[in-house]
């Protein structure tokens, strides 16, 4: 089996007017992305909302996924149910379906303790017929520490890689250090955008990265450029992903501000199952003329039509713009401002 | 309708050895809280491990504490789904199973902001055919701040209280200030057991505490003084029952505490779905004899027949046994100790 | 020697125009205090600043507190200093001052561990000639968590009570069960003004509160009431007495609300060590407005003359329309508004 | 004046047996540091323990630092002082002493607000008659944020830098982002060794790094095998470095770790003014032969007489022992081990 290594990209799942899976935009996506140099799929993660969708409809995007991408690439397949038993039954499902591994979120709403991670993961290893990606979220799920990592890549075979969305560059040397000398082909993947340069650079192969759902040639790109060692053109590129990101991070509840930047680059995905309120509705309108000029100054997509000339050149300002109109829109929602 | 008021028991779950829902221990749990006293029932809570029981699995036993509680006590049901029309479609079948109210917990995983957290409720509370329950416990789930509780009470009838598991009385003051001027009615109940008294005394209506599943009489008791104003006879009762919901919540995570005193009433709820390692199998043992000792004292149960002497009155120090205890094994099962 | 009891006011310090301590205004304000009827005085206190004035400076602040108070109350003397040496030589001149006890901060900015926090109250313990209050304020400060209070409680005579900030009931419940049974006449008082009243109910002695500094009168009035557990007319207080101290702590940096709303009854205390930028000094104006019109509400003075129209009666929307107009101010302030 | 780049070291002071500054050991010390190649000093840091001295005490330490340099390195000089005029007071003396520039934490136990971090550094910008370095440490002050650092930058051309010890290597982006084009002698540092390499291909200019007080060799190293874009030989030594600053960062409390390893390397830095109880004191000697191996294994000092078996390999089971010893010898204390 090949290691995991490059660019995986966490699919976003388009929804149709009734807030069913899309599932003919669901596959022109994954065409989209895959012949635009990502090297892997990584549906039903975070950013694919797994969470927002019943146990049968995880298992269809899957399906759908491992279908699709016919083999072109690898599918790293979010299988995390409700419970042990579940998830090993939709561990065994994913192998079938071809997957080329499954990635398992720690457990999350109740906040586990380091054994309680651990024997979590025990139990899913010993029984799964397909290799086991840990995912580490920090901010959504119960840490996984690094004797956690230590100590479950060192007993169990199936455990074939990380991914870790903590975006803290020490943690990441940390779980080298801790794995690498044990098991040299393991797989650490950062899910932090910001930070794949430095991620790549001190020894990560690769990454789960949003952003790469909206520009993946240019996510390709940085990657090519920081193997190829050619650091000074990786840097400037790095930094306005960084700009990308923040923009589609910060301006909205997560994920929204990716599906609100998918649209752009031509693809309907409808409406989020997360109600949005009338002052929020607003704000989708104002990000997005934001980020049709940010992928505009990337040369991914034409100008629009009315111009650029918002956009200060300076992020922060940007930020405090953005969220200037949402307060003030807001206020006007509420009939006092 | 009747205004929620009292006691309410976030009701555990017993497993049988296939680790499936034991419907007869469940109905006769149901028969002796409701026997002991306790004024409601809130099944799929978070003491209920919602999340660890598949859609299908929650609606069976919102059907079951319906059907064992027979009118003799109203029945607050969690109803939280996957997304928001799954979440109005349990709403619509606990209203047929004869549930008094659903709770709604916040949303979790993604930690979403005020305003997000608003649109989520706002668009169940206008399709929900049956009063509803917010559900703050912000250690868990995006947390509903008192501007946001402030507007949904103001804007929805069929928003009719909050359980709040934050255990800050200031919370609680500034929710009460914010919302009964307006809505006499509604409701306010506490999660954290510790501060149930305090938290009556400043105007709660109530409360859902795990404990009350473990000594039901016990709460009962504790709200019946404070109801009557005898608060010299209330504060040592309150007192104890801190020293014995520490021991349950902080040695081990939680419910798995509860899960093991409950066993001491005559219960057999078999193993967690979440798993336990070497270790902490244990662990468990040493906290039931603790606890054993804890309802030993409250005249609750018989005491051990080896004795209590382990018990050194303070509870700090019985934690650092504790703990030392635990690390030792957990040494040991490494083969380092 | 008397247990400590009741309300101390943690004293807020007057400056003159060169920013210099007023000496004649900080006596004129204790005694205004001390007719108004608070049991004690605090100074060096979180709220009195005591990081923002040189060591001297602070030694004078405890002169003129202990040489006003003329044994009227007593005075509790906040005495941390750089270094242990440097602490218990302030212990040493306090005690020559004539202060009752002094009142010693955990160390801050380097965030301890419980064992250093222990290490570095023994030392003090071992060698002050006065007795001493520790200080828990975990926002600010490394925590004393309740194993610690218990060990040095049991060890040190000279430890004689706590002041803890959490605001946190339960914690204050824990270090009363830890502490209470091996010494009775420990003192135990919340510095978390909006809690006072269920503090008080639980078993807490009283209370170093900085709404006591603005509203003496009412403050004293509070714990009157529920020492007569006339509880049903102490409740309503303690709820405007939150809303007050909201007002207060969040509409600008502590504890600027608390120095903009005592110059609302009658003292000049000058420009803080703290620069205000533009945008702030606009805030502060604002504030004392609100704040006139909650005091004016509490009968304590007058209404402006402009009347109170701008109060909803809502703190919540009251604090959105302080948060929109200082977020307006500051982008006029940078040309974008 | 040149612009602030390389390996900055925040100076450790060390004390004689009364507790007092040894000044012929800390200038022993700064020719020492000076000799290995470190690029300049930086006393009166988190690391030289400003706050435990008196401010006559850390004017002295200036004094000597500078003197002692004697224009062979620059001195970045802490001039935290306890308010603004203060501060400047000690601005006006470190220009005098010959200091390169200042470096001004962020002010700390209030948390403030970014409009008050900006007020504050913009009276000293104002007026300081010698270059500012803002410092940004999260974990003991007030955060400086990104829109804060880019208005004071693009306000003030005193402000000509930046020290950072978040470790966040996102964070350092932002900064470098938004400040950069505007100001491009503007100097990025961090604080955070274990990220020092990814910080520096990301565009920073150097360090203020705890761990090139005992390793300064070692740290100059890597600053020039990284500026020499040798990264296959850079990575590894960042690797050891991680595990050297964790086994001083995680086993004591900071600074504590940083000055049992510097005596290895044959200095005399006295007992901290931060006392250490019973347990802690046996933790230390624990520490040291840990520290000894870890050089020793660098090749910096000789191994220990009784070798260095008790060293794993693995720094995180490393850690357990050490704190199962810790607990061990701590209950022992209690008498109840």
């Amino acid at each position: 089996m090949q290691k995991l290594r490059g660019i995986f990209t966490p699919n976003l799942v388009p929804l149709d007017a009734r807030g069913q899976i899309n599932e003919a935009e669901l596959r022109r996506y994954i065409d989209w992305l895959i012949e635009r140099g990502v090297h892997g799929l990584y549906p039903n993660g975070s950013t694919g909302e797994f969470t927002r969708f019943t146990a049968d409809e995880r298992k269809r995007i899957i399906r759908i996924a491992c279908d699709q991408a016919r083999g072109r690439v690898p599918v790293l397949a979010g299988a995390a149910e409700a419970n042990v038993g579940e998830t090993i039954a939709a561990c065994e499902l994913y192998h079938e379906y071809g997957a080329r591994a499954v990635a398992i979120v720690s457990p999350f709403y109740y906040k586990l303790s380091p054994e309680s991670v651990y024997a979590y993961f025990a139990e899913i290893a010993k029984h799964s017929p397909i290799d086991v990606t840990l995912y580490n979220i920090p901010m959504f799920a119960s840490p996984i520490d690094v004797p956690t990592i230590e100590r479950l890549a060192g007993e169990f075979e199936r455990i074939i890689g990380i991914k870790d969305s903590s975006g803290d560059v020490a943690h990441m040397c940390r779980m080298i250090q801790a794995v690498k000398p044990n098991r040299p082909e393991f797989s650490f993947l950062t899910g932090w955008d910001v930070v794949l340069m430095p991620m790549l650079l001190m020894g990560c192969d690769g990454g789960t990265n949003a952003t790469s759902g909206i520009v993946p040639e240019l996510m390709r790109k940085l990657w090519d450029l920081v193997s190829a060692n050619r650091l000074d053109e990786a840097r400037p590129l790095q930094m306005r992903i960084l700009e990308l990101f923040d923009a589609m991070l910060y301006s909205a509840d997560f994920p929204e501000g990716f599906r609100a930047a998918v649209e752009l680059r031509g693809f309907d995905f409808g409406k989020s199952r997360q109600p949005l309120s009338a002052a929020q509705s607003i704000d989708r309108v104002a990000l997005q003329r934001v980020l049709h000029c940010i992928l505009a100054d990337f040369g991914v997509v034409d100008p629009p039509a009315e111009g650029c000339s918002s956009r200060t050149g300076h992020v922060e300002q940007d930020k405090i713009l953005q969220v200037t109109h949402a307060v003030m829109a807001s206020l006007k929602a509420k009939g006092i401002g």
